[in-house]
């Protein structure tokens, strides 16, 4: 069996990718990176409650400073309010961490390097959710490139990104299809607690259930 | 003027790296990594005095303790012995750091981008003191194939590698040529207060200086 790293924020992508890791039968080993963005403690409870509906041995937790000292993005810096209500609006934004994806998955494969595993999965998006540079189809395939050249001659690394063409309509119906706990999933941008309602993450991920014909099992503030 | 970001580890390749950098004009924006290897209070210190002597406004020192949980390497882990005596071995040393120059070329691509820069310098070196897969020439290229896809439209950001096909010999003739302040700077892998002049890396340097013909600045506990 192959070990399988996935990155997990908590959220409903990250935990549908997950679940195609495991349906292929894959050897889970679940990361988490806590980057300073306002979620992070509601965000690790969903990522231990993952861990535990798919008994996942293999555990990492990492904590990351540096992106709260950059600064630069309404996602960690409480200074710039969080973009909602335009799931429309075509350019990059303000949520952009800048160069997010490459740091979490240089962490995935250094990880991945030390433990042997073959698969690194994502549970990016490019045409939905989208505006992230850093979250398109060719951003991955350069990204796979660079594993291929930075580590050891016999490391045999390849992200997978098994949602990267969906709608989040689709991420919906999948989740469900292969019993993945949606319940445990945390989507919202900008609280802890009671999710907002209001953000874009909450937009979309309300807009995905609805479209699926499906009830979003999370509770909201505002709807 | 640009911007430069330095990868700085306090040795003596990052300094003549950044030195490089000096020498072209930029503005210079320097990042220091400390991520559990052996000496980083020493190579913190490094880095202080290197900002101090070239007045260095933009400083970012960044801490990363993931490597030390992930394990592996000798120098992160010490219960790895460090290898030594031996500069003709061909295969990954066991201070190999696994995917080591990917985190950190995230971390200064996520900086340059907040701070506008347009060059990240680093001191990797290929031929000489080699043996690293992501210490090659074609894992910047590739990195750079990176950079381009996963940043902002507007963002242009190349890694320069000034040193990359040079002898150690050569770096620290250049080094004295650019008035590079190489006594400020720390190498050796193995301790903090003096340096061993047995690891791989004292080794290294001090057949630099030697076939220089200048005298290294340094103390060594053996020689």
């Amino acid at each position: 069996m192959a070990i399988a790293v996935c990155l997990i924020s908590g959220g409903l992508d990250s935990c549908v990718a997950a679940a195609e890791a495991h349906e292929v039968g894959h050897t889970l080993a679940f990361l988490h990176v806590s980057y300073g963005q306002r979620t992070e403690r509601r965000e690790k409870e969903a990522f231990r409650a993952l861990c535990d509906f798919y008994r996942v041995s293999h555990q990492l937790v990492v904590k990351i400073d540096y992106f709260r000292k950059i600064g630069g993005s309404a996602l960690t810096d409480p200074n710039i309010a969080l973009p909602g209500g335009d799931l429309d609006r075509m350019d990059v934004p303000l949520s952009y961490v800048p160069f997010r994806n490459a740091n979490l998955l240089s962490i995935a494969t250094s990880w991945a390097e030390i433990l042997k595993g073959n698969f690194i999965y994502i549970g990016a998006v490019e045409e939905d959710s989208s505006g992230y540079p850093d979250c398109r189809a060719v951003f991955f395939d350069r990204f796979n490139d660079v594993i291929r050249e930075g580590t050891r001659p016999e490391t045999r690394i390849e992200i997978v990104t098994p949602l990267i063409r969906m709608r989040k309509v689709e991420i919906v119906q999948r989740g469900i299809e292969l019993g993945a706990p949606l319940e445990l999933t945390w989507s919202c941008y900008q609280d802890n607690d009671v999710a907002c309602g209001r953000c874009d993450s909450c937009l979309l991920r309300l807009r995905g259930f609805r479209e699926a014909g499906a009830s979003d099992p999370l509770p909201y503030r505002s709807l």
